[in-house]
């Protein structure tokens, strides 16, 4: 089943084979550009009938990656994340349906009006063309991004992790199996198909060819795609999450909300790595209650000096700490002296990801709504709802902590740009 | 009346001068984040009185950019150009006061729900921080730049052009008694004070520092930007634009388009460089009349091999031809088979700015806005309509080639973010 593209190779000429890539995805991009939403949708339908019929096929591919992985001496986690079984396929098959159901944002007429001289004048939703998408070691992201790329009339090409080589390329013969039964351009959805990792080098430098490129991943592949890239990146730095506790607040609120949002799910973006107390809240008992909490929950503290003497089992936070995303059953802890220093902290050490308020008095609301430069800021709600299926936006290809084109949640139609077109009947500037 | 940091030096420690350039935005963009309209507005309104207050004064250092100018052998257009008088005055600082009665794109509900779990979602419009503007000649670029980061809540760094240095630094001093005089932070707008050109690459890897640069000028100025760039760019490259005349049309329109397109205003971004014309067109003596028309004006038509054989004062075109941005009363005229081969040369050699088809045709028609892969697409009118203010969206920065967060005429509502502000009251996520 297994083509020459879609099978990592380490023998290809690598600069050949970008040129391919690149070549074939523009060519589908045109095609793609031309086609109706229920060609798109027929096949996202059909590559979600390919990933459950392959199922074998899958596990099997899936076991040489954790088998490679085990010799490797992959961590456990990193094994789990790797690791794919009928259950998730089933997860991921779903997945792409669900991105079939959601509305077509392509020809969306964002808006329009017609201009005192007649002429008819529309912004209209387009697709952006060609899409570079860098990511590590989740094999579902193949599926995931393949299908909100075809959603919005896009060519990708994928680049996933070395360590989930064969997954991604029987997920990607999926895609392409289900792209032609639907009688669109394979060739909408490649993998890069060499292991050599000056390929990424190579794409990157395809201004003009290819429009976008979106890393997700750590924050070492994110600088490195940003330093080589001349094409627009969309970064998706992991987040660094705050919540911060008012002077004046419901009490019992502020320790649901820590901790739902440090241990409900702390491997994820959108969960908790900083709480900071107002002094008025730690004076009252509130620091105390918090921690005991945590700690009931195995979560390790790590505090400044002010919160070590308000609940003795805690570490000593260093400078490193506030700047830490966990993604662990760990949290750094500390006080503050006002909302404005808590803003303060946060647009210093923070991620710009999502960042939370608990409070009842509405200046302190409204500040750090405003002055938290931050791509989601919540009030009296967990971190841990920042996410694109949670806003109503269905799947998500990722939390952009950009500011340009896209923040926080980046669904379908962020995959889209616009044109304007105008329609005239012989009008001239004078 | 000068300061220091607002007239060019060789002297300053170009390192130490743009850090503080970026230390002096972060903090301003974190003030204008705490302001209504109305004090935006009221910034604007002095800086325009400032402008023409100080007429005499910005003549006067515009005269020492001239006279430099002159003995650098600048051409008569450049000088044209670089010109402020007190009539150009005037008209910058109206154009000031429009971006002040422009309504306020800050703070505007994108869009917003109320979640099924009572979590009150928004979508809120937001400065996106602090900009980069690299731009060549024109002093009243500083001007507009200034006053649409203004009106929309930005900080901005300026870097005009060196031979409008004392021009733009009059014009600065102005914009900065004019926030001043309304209690906004004076370096909102800063200009660039050193001459040295390694200034500008220093300040394009203050990623995390500064948002966004936008480059308005030639295309080798653009091309050095996006290479050493970490901040996400915006591109305003000039425009190769196109006109295509279809076989079914209205031949009188034709003639009206092409050469309102080309001769408007020839030395623009929006004016045609490349006619192309339907075989059909061609056949019944449609190119001849354009040529014509053309020649009348002092157009000189350079052409393909059988537009020579229908119009012989037409000289050969060259390959290089088809992707030249003349800005001059120059033009490209070629045949092509179909619409789609127009479509395709379009594609092919031009910049993404504005193309416009005359048909009559409506599958043409849909066809060509449907594949040309253009900012603006432009069916029956004037490329010449491509502009910020025809589209009613008021003064522009620019007119962006790019696809990425903003396409075509970029106003005020461009130079902002968005971010989702969510107001719930103890939600946590199971």
């Amino acid at each position: 089943m297994s083509t020459a593209t879609q099978r990592p190779s380490t023998t290809l000429d690598t600069q050949a084979h970008c040129e391919a890539l690149a070549t074939n995805a523009q060519r589908s991009a045109g095609l793609l550009v031309n086609t109706d939403g229920s060609a798109r949708n027929a096949a996202l339908r059909a590559i979600a009938r390919k990933l459950v019929e392959r199922t074998t096929a899958i596990v099997a591919d899936n076991a040489r990656d954790l088998g490679a992985g085990r010799a490797a001496g992959l961590s456990d986690a990193m094994l789990d994340r790797l690791t794919l079984d009928e259950k998730r396929i089933a997860k991921m098959a779903r997945s792409v349906e669900q991105i079939a159901d959601q509305p077509d944002p392509v020809g969306q007429v964002i808006e329009g009006r017609t201009l005192p001289n007649g002429i008819r004048l529309q912004k209209l939703r387009v697709p952006i063309g060609v899409v570079l998408m860098i990511y590590e070691s989740r094999p579902n992201v193949t599926s995931d991004a393949a299908a909100l790329c075809i959603k919005s009339g896009n060519a990708v090409i994928l680049r996933g992790g070395k360590e989930a080589m064969h997954s991604n390329a029987v997920i990607a013969e999926c895609v392409r199996q289900g792209l032609e039964a639907a009688k669109l351009p394979g060739d909408a959805v490649q993998l890069v198909g060499t292991t050599d990792r000056a390929a990424v080098g190579m794409l990157l430098k395809m201004e003009g060819r290819i429009d976008l490129a979106i890393p997700r991943g750590g924050e070492s592949l994110i600088r490195a795609v940003v330093e080589q890239s001349r094409i627009p990146v969309i970064k998706h730095y992991t987040g660094n999450c705050h919540v911060y506790v008012d002077a004046d607040c419901d009490d019992e609120m502020a320790v649901e909300i820590c901790l739902n949002a440090k241990t409900q799910r702390p491997g994820v973006c959108n969960a908790a790595e900083t709480i900071l107390f107002h002094k008025k809240a730690a004076e009252r008992g509130l620091v105390y209650k918090v921690c005991e909490a945590l700690d009931k929950k195995g979560v390790e503290i790590r505090a400044d000096e002010r919160v070590r003497t308000l609940f003795a089992k805690a570490k000593p936070a260093t400078q490193e700490d506030w700047a830490t995303e966990y993604l662990d059953l760990i949290v750094a802890i500390g006080e503050v002296p006002s909302v404005d220093a808590a803003i303060e902290h946060i647009n210093k050490f923070g991620s710009k990801h999502t960042d939370a308020i608990v409070t009842s008095d509405i200046a302190a609301a409204d500040a750090f709504v405003q002055r938290v430069d931050s791509a989601n800021v919540f009030v009296n709600c967990s971190t841990r709802f920042s996410d694109g299926g949670e806003y109503g936006l269905g799947a998500e290809i990722g939390i952009s902590t950009d500011k340009l084109h896209a923040r926080g949640p980046m669904g379908a139609a962020d995959l889209t740009t616009y044109k304007w077109v105008a329609h005239g009947s012989g009008q001239v500037r004078t």
